[in-house]
């Protein structure tokens, strides 16, 4: 699992600092989360291919959020893209694009798919052989929704020693693969455990933003491998949190805490402050395992 | 008269290349012209000031000319603009941004006024005592402007020491640059070319992207100071031109010339070129006072 990030700060893009987005490579996806202005210039940046993106996931309807969705859609149109597109996001996000298409008589040659949230409980939105996503209900000062991407279990590991020894047939490794018991070229029952191993542990990546502190979240995030959690704040600005509904870094890691995540990504910082160690010290105080987003940061899980 | 170009490039943004938008400086005032994504970044970059920028003019609502807008409406916002802000451009544009704003619940806090043009007829849409700007219908795939930024006639310059010697009050002094004669203290009557000097000739600037080849406009422009005009390919692509409505370099030379304009600035480069000088040197094989536009470019006229 592997998490590139485009831009992690609030409000407005600035010469050094982008607004949030996200590209998660997640078991041959390449899911892009949030889109504010300037990502596909930070995408061709970071040398990620267009053509590898296919769903795009809209948080809510703030600038610094979705600003660059509609810049990245026509670039796509006019380097004659031809596979389709899915697009997740709140309820009237259709209308904006559409609207701007529809002025510029500029249709998408490739099929553009949206699939319109409006549920305040979290759903399942896509799901392959491979992954699972839900949302997250966020509480914000507009609908919002964070992003839960789960992998599915993944497949036990062949002992290819054990398995040649056994004596199995090929044929019946994709059954081994999936834990069953298999009979060999001797008509000997086989234990799948005596010629496979564990599967590595399936991933799962939450993205949490924009939010105030809201206990609701943590039974759907628990035990999560990374929670990236807004941290607009620092503590000496929390009396800010309550009006624009944001989260200060200490918040953000008692949510951790309490969630039992392995890890806490923090980010959408405000461009008030120059420093961030301060927001990792402070989340520190609260959570272990503490990482700072950056602007062209990549991290691998 | 200053021009900064913040981007002259079409299509889609790329790392070192942004898309059109312009800012002239023309008697105090500071008009945007074009607003492409990314072009708030590019006015920070630029050092010019947010609160000078009180007219914003967009040709057409293809996306390399206006997908930055919305981004710079709403940084307004956060940054507690309080000064009016005017933007002209084609009917729809208004409800692109409301539609925006209004799903964003972020209603900004300073009056925006929209000017939606849909006449197919050049049309007079500012004017105060010191500048008109007009609009230039063009021909492109969709509805499109160009302006025409006019100064209006210069006051004439007070001769200091004639003035003192003509034994003058100060109060005639306003009548003088108007063109006056006055009569002195002794009653004498002073004629006003004796005591004042000619004003520096009023300047133009005429903004023409996108467009085909196109005649009708040279009327409209002629013997403007400065006309930027849009040079998307070079002769071995004129083949494109008729398709996607765009000009050669050749072809704007040729309207720079027979409109009489002191001065032809080319742009609006296709990013299939990487060096530029062909774009000058088939310019001028038509037109010898040529110049081209670059991303953060400054011209004083």
């Amino acid at each position: 699992m592997k998490l590139t990030i485009l831009g992690c700060h609030s409000a407005t893009p600035r010469i050094n600092t982008n607004p949030t987005s996200q590209v998660l490579e997640i078991k041959n996806h390449m899911f892009l989360i949030d889109c504010g202005e300037g990502t596909q210039v930070e995408l061709r940046r970071n040398r990620i291919k267009f053509s590898r993106i296919k769903h795009i996931f809209i948080s809510h309807l703030h600038g610094d959020h979705y600003f660059g969705l509609i810049g990245l859609i026509s670039t796509f149109q006019l380097l004659t893209r031809e596979t389709e597109l899915h697009i997740y996001g709140p309820k009237g996000l259709k209308d904006i694009i559409l609207l701007q298409l529809k002025l510029s008589e500029s249709w998408t040659s490739y099929n553009l798919i949206f699939h319109e949230l409006n549920s305040k409980a979290s759903e399942l939105i896509f799901e392959d052989d491979s992954v699972s996503v839900y949302t997250i209900p966020l509480k914000h000062r507009i609908y919002t929704n964070g992003f839960l991407f789960k992998e599915k279990s993944n497949e036990r590991k062949l002992d290819i020693k054990a398995v040649e020894e056994a004596n199995i047939d090929m044929a019946y490794f994709r059954k081994l693969k999936q834990g069953a018991d298999v009979f060999n070229e001797d008509g000997v029952l086989i234990k799948n455990q005596s010629v496979t191993k564990d599967p590595q542990l399936p991933k799962s990546y939450a993205y949490c933003s924009d939010t105030e502190y809201t206990e609701s979240i943590i039974q759907l995030i628990e035990k999560v491998t990374v929670l990236y959690h807004e941290s607009t704040f620092l503590d000496k600005n929390e009396n800010l949190c309550k009006k624009t509904k944001h989260s200060t870094a200490r918040q953000a890691a008692i949510i951790a805490r309490k969630a039992d995540v392995q890890c806490l990504i923090l980010g959408h910082f405000s461009t008030r402050y120059n420093n961030y160690d301060d927001f990792k010290n402070q989340a520190k105080e609260e959570f272990n395992s503490v990482l700072l987003a950056e602007d062209g940061k990549k991290f691998q899980f």
